[in-house]
């Protein structure tokens, strides 16, 4: 079976190109191509497959968490789905359609590096649903000024002075299982250092803090401009990468990079192994 | 540059074949290497160079942290190591003798499996260096009955009802920085349910909880053996996988499995991003 490892901004991904669609994924295989240390280790895996029947795109990324669950969409992956198409060819346009279960995504080819590859490339997140800006919300006796949207999934954001002296994890859970959200929510802290650097830190639903999220970056960089303190286009600077971040009148893009680390054959032995 | 996945119980490294000896490693691209995201994620980089000048040797084990330090030796890398050669048939004997910066190891091949493809392997690890036995220290006002061995490195091991149960990471602090231990110690709790089964978790040192360690099951079953729990021939159960470990009168073996995830070729414009 062959794969390819590729990251963008530190949210990394196991790309299995299916272009012919016979690959059956199972949560158990995904569990451990994600495992590290026992298997390759990644925050995904993305299936390459055939854009679905009826839908007019070039490939179809069938996405799954490293927990083996299926995601409808993900910012990172597309973009480096659209770095995978484009570098070898087989999407000869600078716009690459992806199919996702969150819709068609036109990714566009942005930057091109040495040997024509593929570097940095822009998506088209969807505009924020902004919730409350700057609402005082009591968080086990001590007031934070939080700033709630959603970009499919909820986010509430948290202006503070360093991000880098904030202990992530306990806030992160308390918010998560505080009654204002009922469904959870992401967590993003920023510090705003001029209004076209927004620096952040993300605390994944589920997940816990993580180097990259493409909506988790949306939502730092809108509450940002929500906030009085940053411009509709801003770079957001994450524990993983930098993200160029656009909220338009109508929508909000990303422009980012997507890497490829390396590519090879997963050993066949080794693949009997997993259930 | 080519690569192999590769891991021993849990314990995972990025194998570089060298054979010509041209490789330069240096300290930025292991630790690239070994992060998790950005790169392949791995507890260390195994390059395999011709024996040095002057040793009767096979291969020479050229292990690096993934700190970007150089280490001696590493009791699941050499065993990896063993399957490599062994696979590919640069080695026909079942005993592989490794060059390590701590001695050459003579490295059995005790089972194959489907293709002769090796699966498990045994490493002689040298006898453990006995401290004190069920020694109780003052830990923070706790009475803890620790038992101390040196396998080069120091262990401090402690028998508790159940393992899983445990709050490893704090104890391990604790441990690690108490006036017992000037220069840190290994922490390993243990639990026996049999003579021939001793369940364990390791502390590392300077690292936190891994999934398996080569002299950290060794201190285990030796310590069990110390405090009357254990025979001197004893499986070792670690989160990564188990260990079967033999403390002879001259000696400590330790057999365990060898397993190849992967293997392919680095992205030579991700490696141009490596200083």
């Amino acid at each position: 079976m062959h794969f390819v490892k590729v990251h963008g901004a530190g949210n990394d991904f196991i790309l299995l190109p299916d272009l012919n669609d016979t690959l059956e994924l199972h949560p158990g295989l995904v569990q451990r191509l994600c495992a590290p240390h026992l298997g390759l280790g990644a925050d995904g895996v993305i299936r390459l497959a055939p854009a679905r029947s009826g839908v007019d795109a070039d490939v179809f990324m069938d996405y799954w968490n490293a927990d083996g669950s299926i995601a409808e969409m993900c910012g990172n992956g597309v973009r480096c789905v659209a770095k995978y198409v484009a570098d070898r060819g087989l999407v000869t346009s600078d716009t690459v359609r992806v199919d996702t279960r969150g819709g068609v995504k036109a990714v566009e080819i942005i930057t091109r590096g040495a040997g024509d590859l593929v570097e940095r490339v822009r998506v088209d997140m969807g505009a924020p649903v902004v919730g409350k800006v700057d609402w005082p919300l009591d968080v086990n006796g001590e007031t934070l000024n939080v700033t709630t949207l959603s970009m499919g999934n909820p986010h509430a954001v948290i202006e503070v002075d360093e991000v880098a002296d904030e202990d992530l994890e306990p806030l992160g859970r308390r918010l998560q299982e505080h009654e204002a959200f009922p469904d959870g929510t992401n967590v993003e802290l920023i510090t705003v250092d001029d209004r076209s650097v927004v620096r952040g830190r993300i605390w994944e639903r589920g997940v816990g803090e993580t180097m990259a999220s493409g909506t988790g970056a949306s939502a730092m960089a809108a509450a940002a401009h929500l906030l009085g303190l940053a411009d509709r286009e801003t770079r957001v600077v994450l524990p993983g990468g930098a993200l160029d971040v656009e909220w338009t009148e109508t929508t909000l893009q990303i422009t980012g990079p997507a890497a490829e680390v390396a590519s090879g054959e997963l050993d066949e032995a080794w693949l009997t192994t997993i259930r």
